[in-house]
């Protein structure tokens, strides 16, 4: 992408409403737009790293077993009256009503319409397990929505529903999604830490919060230390197999919300120099709810016994409108984002610094050429401006390589590279240059860990 | 994709709702289900086929020099009093209240939102020409939805806009949509045809709709019958170059639908022998409206004289909700749909005549990884069922062809190629099906033509 013709409004100012960096860093860097309270535009930058989120997340879904729809953002009150959660919603659900005067709401979660799914299609034991998955907007009418997408009202989150004949069908399924979170949240360069939570409105009585440790974390968290840096079950996991070492394996470590710590436990568990008290934000969340829905709702199935008994549930969702800010908490600096490659706007900018020049030019042309051939996410920077502008929008938007060509490093055949994590530069010989940052950017992808 | 595995809930009995065929196979090939009056879930099936139908989209607007953002669905109704759209917009528009009694709507389009971004942070002539669109849900609270998604309540819509400094750049703006269009429908297997048509609601003084013949249309078209054939613009096209003579070619012929043909002047153009009146469904159109929102909604630009003028406008719509039916309407039998390879849910379906049989299934799990290997997005009927209930449902879903793997054929080394469209079967040598059924789909997936 040139950026002469790109739509990329960077300001300069820090915007005076945002409480935490990352929705400056957001605001700056023009990847959202507040359009009313709570309500955001995705701009192209925004929009392109919420899509990279949304792939990550497709990918390890479909590689634990779920399967991908669509519902409808309106659903219908009387579906909610069914589990008798219609009332109990309270303020945060936004109600509707339509032109004949019929009740309607816009879905803040999908428990009910995705049991309505099943029970209209599925009879028997035989088609289970079930996982339906969909990635859709959904609206909770906060009070006060504040710290950019991280607390909006409108907002995209993913939210998979597990279907099983049984309670130990039923864990299986959540030990499935729970590995599954383990490896999506790592693929996006956050280490999110499973924790016992309570299940608020949702129900049941197995939930695990995964939590990104950061200062402006909503949350108090409490948990051992070596969660930080356990390694991910990896590409070769096998989802059909037995899954509970790697759960017990996480779980054995102790990790709580304050929602739900136990003081005196966590100081029995976790040695002290091994304690780590911090704060930490949401980023995704599973729910163990046996039968609450799929009772009041009649979803029953037809057991290799031929008796008829409801189907046993979770739902596990991950805030993807949450997980970009999460992201920029827990990577940035004074200059500006820091994307890790797997989710990054683009892979590397190539900066012309004297647009016009003609052997500037022609190296940078021939260059991005080779770099979307080799299969590289380019921007360059083709914009005749300074380069102390061109540099400090490179760092603020945070694309992890910049590329920069200039008329004295193309006199000795050279180009330099930025490492924008680092800071590190080191000069590359002009022909080595594609080569070279393919080699530093593929192995980063994550799509193969 | 295992079937054993997917989510596929075919019905056996036709739908007594459905009006039309597309409807009505939809529902019995488990694409949609209706989840209150106009308003769907997409199942598996269903969303895959979306899915493509997005990907080709947004291909052709990005090579079009579109750039992609996300816009909420939610609006605010100060934005759209500002254009004075918000009381004229009558009961199609679903209104909405938040908890603090603001007031909001559900957008039914984006003109107003998109202005708004625009005037937030564009200032000069030299920072356009400009394109900006988003493939969101949106809503119109129809008095009596039908049809299934073809007319439903949400609907997904691709909707760009674009942005010039005079009527002059602005039209040749226009020109880049209107020929992405003809690409984008011809991908998908559709002839669509561009006739002059009224503005409604969004106004101005230049209109095409896209329209795909069929008898269930809801309007009346007329044109000239060489439109139906004529080839669209190659992959090669310079959408920075002179546009003019390919919208000429394509307006010079008579095209015009029921709300502005006028019969003496069709009958003038059009020879007896080459007028088509038809029915018609409209899968896209395009709007020049020149400053209708800029002007009232203070959307200006500085020109290179110093002086600020409000921007030239344009909007181009998809409705990638009533482009599935559509294709339906145009490509299905009396066995179902008969999806182009291009957006088929799957391109092949691998059909296991004896799940259980020691060479059926090694033949099949072989064929299966090779298929996938091969870049082919296969299905693979693995279900314990009788061969009948098989092809009936691969007839059903419309996959363009079907690999059969049975006893009879493997003792002789070969397995069975049948083509969904034209019905034809032929005996392939196992050891060639992936080659074959490479080179018959690869050609077909239109991403070269």
């Amino acid at each position: 992408m040139r950026l002469s013709r790109y739509f990329l409004p960077v300001l300069r100012e820090v915007p005076k409403e945002a409480e935490i960096v990352s929705h400056r860093l957001m605001l700056r860097a023009g990847m959202i737009r507040q359009q009313a309270s709570g309500l955001y535009s995705w701009l192209p930058l925004g929009y392109k790293v919420l899509m990279k989120v949304q792939r990550i997340i497709e990918e390890e879904q479909n590689r634990a077993g779920a399967i991908e729809l669509l519902m409808p953002t309106i659903q219908s009150a009387d579906l909610w009256r069914e589990s008798g959660r219609y009332d109990a919603y309270g303020k945060e659900m936004l109600r509707i009503e339509d032109r004949h005067e019929r009740e309607f709401l816009y879905g803040p979660t999908n428990e009910e319409m995705i049991t309505d799914i099943f029970r209209s299609y599925v009879r028997s034991y035989k088609d289970l397990p079930l996982n339906l998955y969909h990635i859709q907007w959904k609206f909770r009418d906060e009070v006060r929505p504040r710290f950019g997408t991280m607390r909006s009202r409108e907002f995209l989150m993913k939210d998979a529903y597990s279907f099983d004949e049984d309670k130990d069908s039923a864990v299986k399924a959540y030990r499935r999604m729970f590995v599954s979170y383990l490896r999506t949240f790592r693929r996006m360069g956050l280490t999110a830490i499973p924790m016992r939570a309570e299940t608020g409105p949702i129900g049941g009585d197995l939930s695990h919060e995964f939590i990104v440790l950061a200062d402006t974390g909503e949350s108090a968290v409490f948990c051992h230390a070596d969660l930080l840096d356990k390694p991910i079950p990896g590409i070769d996991t096998d989802y059909e197999g037995d899954l509970q070492p790697i759960v017990d394996d996480w779980t054995s470590l102790y990790a709580a919300t304050e929602d739900i710590v136990d003081m005196a436990e966590y100081e029995q568990a976790v040695p002290e120099e091994k304690r780590v008290s911090a704060r930490g934000i949401e980023v995704g969340q599973t729910f163990y709810f046996g039968t609450k829905y799929s009772e009041p709702m009649k979803a029953n199935v037809t057991g290799a016994d031929g008796k008829d008994t409801p189907v046993h549930m979770g739902s596990y969702g991950i805030g993807l409108t949450r997980v970009l800010p999460a992201i920029i908490e827990a990577s940035h600096d004074d200059d500006g984002i820091i994307w890790p490659v797997s989710v990054a706007p683009f892979e590397a900018v190539l900066i012309n610094l004297k647009a016009g020049d003609d052997a500037c030019n022609s190296a940078c042309e021939e260059l991005y050429a080779e770099l979307a051939d080799a299969g590289i996410d380019i921007l360059y920077d083709d914009r005749d401006q300074a380069a102390g502008a061109k540099f400090a929008t490179a760092d603020l938007v945070g694309i992890p390589y910049q590329l920069i060509v200039g008329p004295r490093g193309l006199k000795s055949g050279e180009v330099e590279l930025k490492h924008r994590k680092s800071g590190e530069r080191e000069a590359v010989p002009l022909a080595e240059a594609v080569s070279r940052l393919k080699s530093l950017i593929v192995p980063q992808r994550m799509d193969q860990v």
